[in-house]
């Protein structure tokens, strides 16, 4: 996918057909190696088959933007918006999140066809030239899509896991390993009043606003995360069996599934693996740690004697860095070490999402848009944490400083790692 | 599948070889309607995926028969010891049962190629003149994968019945509803030492024997299964609704499961409608009653001032009758109305799997066989009720008088329904 | 309890007026140890408070007897019969089952005071010269009772096994160990139409009949149950670890469970030990092994060679023998080493219930009594295991060679063990 | 209880052997209307035994204080050093939490006695002159057991409600109905940096400091909580029916658990009951709505089109009000309705606790104490949100300002209401 389409070609100023057809091209690039069984599967309740990702993403389009705004559209399939509606429950009844593995059909031909179908329909009605309210939907429907093609890969890597044959989404060689990165240094920012959240031009999703002020202390913040070389000492020092590093109940977790180890991984004769996008390999212990849930980045940061940063703390470090890194765009598909350096902050976009303390909640005045498309982020502000910076599969061009992922404490089939901060 | 092979062209006569290739001509045929992801998916733990099933048989064959007896046999694929073994403890490690459906790969073209190159071992070996100790591995691997050819169509049904599609298996047309059969008579027959269980020459599971007497007192068996008509009336007559008819664990099952009516009937605009393997049709008045637990079963009869037969009682009034009926081979995949006659015994045989009153408990001196086939039944005589007579898709050739199939109480997903018995 | 009632006593041919005041005192006398907060708790569902037993009997009477038969009767307390009903659908809603134990209130003393006012009743109602109707349903109300004299006994010892203090229902001191009882040896019996079932004078409950014929072929019996001992030996020959010698349903619990020796059964410094009336103790090598669940008595049959007997079996071989035995009334309350002796059965009423291969299915021409009563026994045939011979907590006078016991295969806080028995 | 001890008549001031004398009275006047099986049984894993709620406050003293500070104290029992720890994994092993409830020895009576000997060995060391370190931790021990009894009240009240008799803990007589409190007015408050926290002289939870700066924006308070007839409206208006209104994981808990009104509520003959400390009573319209989730809290807000207070504009607006209100000293037991008034917050403290809109989170700078009473708070900063104010069942004394109480989303038994806000 990635190889064909040059990476961050695409700028905020491209016009959002442009922007669409590349969106809707890279989907395509990330199905081509997944048969029809790979993309109906459905490995867990809160994964989701790779089919229904790219029909979910086209109903999306059908009927945010084509039923209420394109006169005389044909919906391809009056079934569709039954199986491939999320969790809108203003758009009506849906099949259950954790069955969406029961549907075998349509085919993933058929997939395919729905997005040509909508494909054409959308590009007749941006060509017949959209009011500003209808391309802000389709652009809210490309960044939509764009999280769909980070979850579709991290759900496949959850479905290969459960395999006992281990098969490799992409060319299974194993990746040279990287440098050791060396001792992280730990930058200062002054406290004080600072800018949060998204106010400018350029989309952004309702929770990163509105832009508002808040108050911080001095803090320090690692130059680079933290990498699998340090969590094994963490592992080896017997962090996962002294309950005062953890949160009661991630110690609960790890009481119940027996957690000795970060997701995915696998000892085998003294070595550590892990499951990976290019089928089962050898740790690097020079990249970040990642597939951490939050009980285990908070775990480790305790046992190093400091703390995750809060999400505005990362968020005004971060805040004029140039959006680098190694996203899916690279095809590498896994994080890799941080070059060399010392005291310059190193691998805030890319890699790894980045745990913070800051749970999820909404904004000084945030209010979700009247409608369907309000069902987005703010009926999931409960239990959750928030993630910065995005991570090795998340799209170029998807990322922003003040973009906000979050998931549950306990989840670790994303790729999150952590970067460590202390106060000043 | 069944259309091509004259159904009942092959006896007990025939050469093992011809029997080998029919059976695996049929599961082939049976395999044609289904893609890649209908043949992949698990819809429930007690269920096995399409794939599955065509793979399993096909090692059954290769580790029971091929690998002990056929020097320089090449293996297929190391992998698929582990992936598709069921339950055979002797013969290691396997895919644990309620994850059949993680296993996207090989995709099923690959197992199609896995047939194939069984096949063609199997057949060198059986012409090159094998002994008859191979001769009857290879015999009991053709009735074994005649199970599973039975399975794979119930388990089908139960996947494609998850779809809110609701797809149909074959040719959705409903078929021509059946004639009304008319009241049931009761058929006495004497008591006395009879003789039950298989004994004579012929292929028969191990828990069919041994051949041994057992003391019966005079009984009546209903001359035809319980319709989907009467079932009906025990419906309305508030069957469901009152303790007083069920065993008391149905009775739980009832309370937690919401259950109202049988598997896979849905109410429409005051019709009942039910799921079939020719998709969603309306219930047929006329044909035996069938996706019934041994609960409901139970609590008809005791609604109906009647009770279960045991299966001695079923075996003798069986023993003698032609092995006739609606099985698989009659492609119909549904029970159909009883043909008219009164007193004379009729669909003993195919259409619906009988539930008897009896525990699957072993025979009088039953032992198992050595070795790895031994675990084919005995285990298993725990918490199961025996059926008789087999199905509407039972192979043909499959069924026989001294037949145990045996399934938990609360089994809805087979075909399997009820004939009523009494004391003389 | 049984200290101040000799055992024995009593007879079949006392008045029901004796044996009612027998029954009720010395379910009395079993309360005596226990607080009102030992009386309340319920330690699982399959268990009940013993405060619930004390007051269900009670409840039994006042209901099955007094209310339709005692004209004027003065109910002690309306919300008795929703908080006392065990499973009676006939006569109402009820507290649900695994909730039982929420009931702290009414305390113990005034259930102590409901008995009372029933004892009362029930005695001036016989006085006055009851119906032989009303004296059978006295009747049946006293062996119920002895039912529950044994639960509340299994029970209270699940309940305390639970606490870390593991506390004695009765004085802690360890009993001495008994005598090695020697080899087993094996009695042959001849096959044959034989009469199983209750047929004569005398209580027994609808399950046990009707008397009726069967064959059976002969076999050969252990002259005394498994004993700790040897139960000991399987264990260290890897018996937990094998599965070719389970059920595949009781595998899955070794599996789940992670079952390694009986129920109750610590190591402690290379010993083993068990949880009984009288506290944790050593357990006796000599004496009959208990609190096996039917899996790991047919697993030990496998590994020794032999099998369970079926239940017509054993009724066959102790019909006429004296029912003597280590029941309840000995104070003991732990099964005890059998006597020297060879080639005579021993032991075949008390100590252990002697788990055999028969499911609980209902007799030839069994029909439940008509009205509440006749939901004693026959909605529970199913996925039951039946068991002979009483315990060493079962009540005296309240076993019979005909009576039928039962518990899921699973079960193992009965005090349940077994004989081994092989084909001759 | 309360009734024997003046409320108030204690003060920071006052020595802290007094006030420990005064806390543990109230602790066993509290325990007085129970018997031994009321304190006993536990009635869901988030609760308490009674029992083990008045051992555990005294196995805090005498672990944390008298152990490491009293040479030659005499261990009460060894065994209650498992049975009656909580939490504390430095302390070692103990009774899980959910079986806290096996435990039925020792009795009620002993629990007093332990209680007797620890305070005569706790005001022995207070009389000898204990260093402030020890006095801390004494005064540490006393908030620690107010906490215990404000959850021995709300237990037994979830305890009593499992009863079908609905038993009442106090005096089951109605209260009289109180005024209409008039319509909800809400107080502007001015944005800007605000100091939280505690930070000055007097005792205070760890979670309340660091005190420290925040910036919040103006906002307006309801100058009372919301009434149960304000919450009938909701209901009535299809609240609880109504998706968009919920939390993602609140619907969800909607859907599972059939919620349609508040914890404890029940409809009879078209009228609300609930049941309270005083048995089964009728909801009181002008009281304040209490045992809600915060789900439902925050669906009533979004319903009103307000939302919740943070919980810093709530602290905000507390500071300097007197900490005057209906707690457990008043012996009502249940919130009452609001004094008349407008304008003016009333009910800041006592009769519910209120659900802010924060995360349980540390403040700027939080550092768990050194040591086992580390372990109090700062591990469950993770899924729980703060409510801050005290209620009806709290004891006098206890609440401050500053005070954070914290519970997960779905808790409903404890007394949960809520004030609404908006922004100014």
């Amino acid at each position: 996918m990635q190889d064909t389409l040059p990476p961050g070609a695409l700028t905020e100023a491209s016009p959002v057909s442009e922007r669409y057809r590349h969106v809707r091209a890279t989907s395509r690039a990330l199905g081509a190696p997944l048969s029809d069984a790979d993309a109906t599967v459905q490995s867990m309740p809160d994964a989701s088959p790779a089919k229904w990702h790219l029909a979910h993403t086209t109903w999306f389009f059908e009927t945010m933007v084509l039923k209420p705004n394109f006169a005389g559209y044909e919906i391809f399939d009056d079934s569709f918006n039954f199986l491939f509606n999320s969790y809108y429950e203003t758009i009506g009844e849906r099949q259950p999140r954790p069955r969406r593995g029961m549907v075998t059909r349509p085919h993933l031909d058929t997939v395919y066809a729905y997005r040509d179908h909508v494909d054409g329909a959308i590009e007749r009605l941006l060509e017949a030239g959209a009011s500003p309210e209808v391309e802000e939907l389709v652009e809210l429907g490309c960044h939509h899509e764009q999280q769909h093609q980070e979850l579709l890969l991290t759900d496949i890597l959850h479905l290969f896991a459960q395999s006992p044959l281990k098969p490799a989404y992409r060319d299974p060689q194993p990746l040279g390993v990287g440098a050791e990165p060396g001792e992280a240094h730990f930058v200062s920012f002054d406290g004080g009043i600072v800018e949060i959240g998204h106010g400018g031009r350029g989309f952004a999703f309702d929770s990163e606003g509105p832009r508002h002020k808040a108050l911080i202390e001095p803090y320090r913040l690692a130059d680079r995360p933290v990498t699998n070389g340090e969590f094994i000492a963490f592992i080896e020092d017997g962090g996962y069996r002294d309950p005062l590093l953890w949160l009661s109940a991630g110690w609960a977790d790890i009481l119940a599934n027996k957690w000795d180890k970060p997701f995915y991984w696998q000892e085998k004769d003294g070595e550590y693996w892990t499951m990976t996008l290019r089928g089962a390999q050898p740790v690097d212990r020079n990249a970040p740690a990642t597939h951490l849930s939050y009980f285990e980045a908070d775990a480790f940061a305790t046992w190093a004697g400091k703390r995750l940063p809060s999400e505005f703390e990362w968020e005004n470090a971060a805040a004029g860095l140039p959006l680098d890194g190694n996203f899916a765009g690279s095809g590498r598909l896994r994080p890799k070490p941080a070059e060399p350096g010392a005291g310059e902050l190193r691998q805030m976009f890319g890699d790894v999402w980045e745990w913070t303390r800051s749970p999820f909640s909404p904004y000084p005045r945030f209010k979700p848009v009247e409608g369907a498309v309000g069902e987005y982020n703010g009926k999931f502000m409960c239990g959750q944490f928030v993630l910065r910076g995005g991570s090795c599969v998340t799209p170029e061009g998807h990322i922003r400083a003040t973009y906000r992922n979050f998931f549950p404490p306990d989840a670790r089939w994303q790729f999150s790692g952590l970067r460590l901060a202390e106060d000043a």
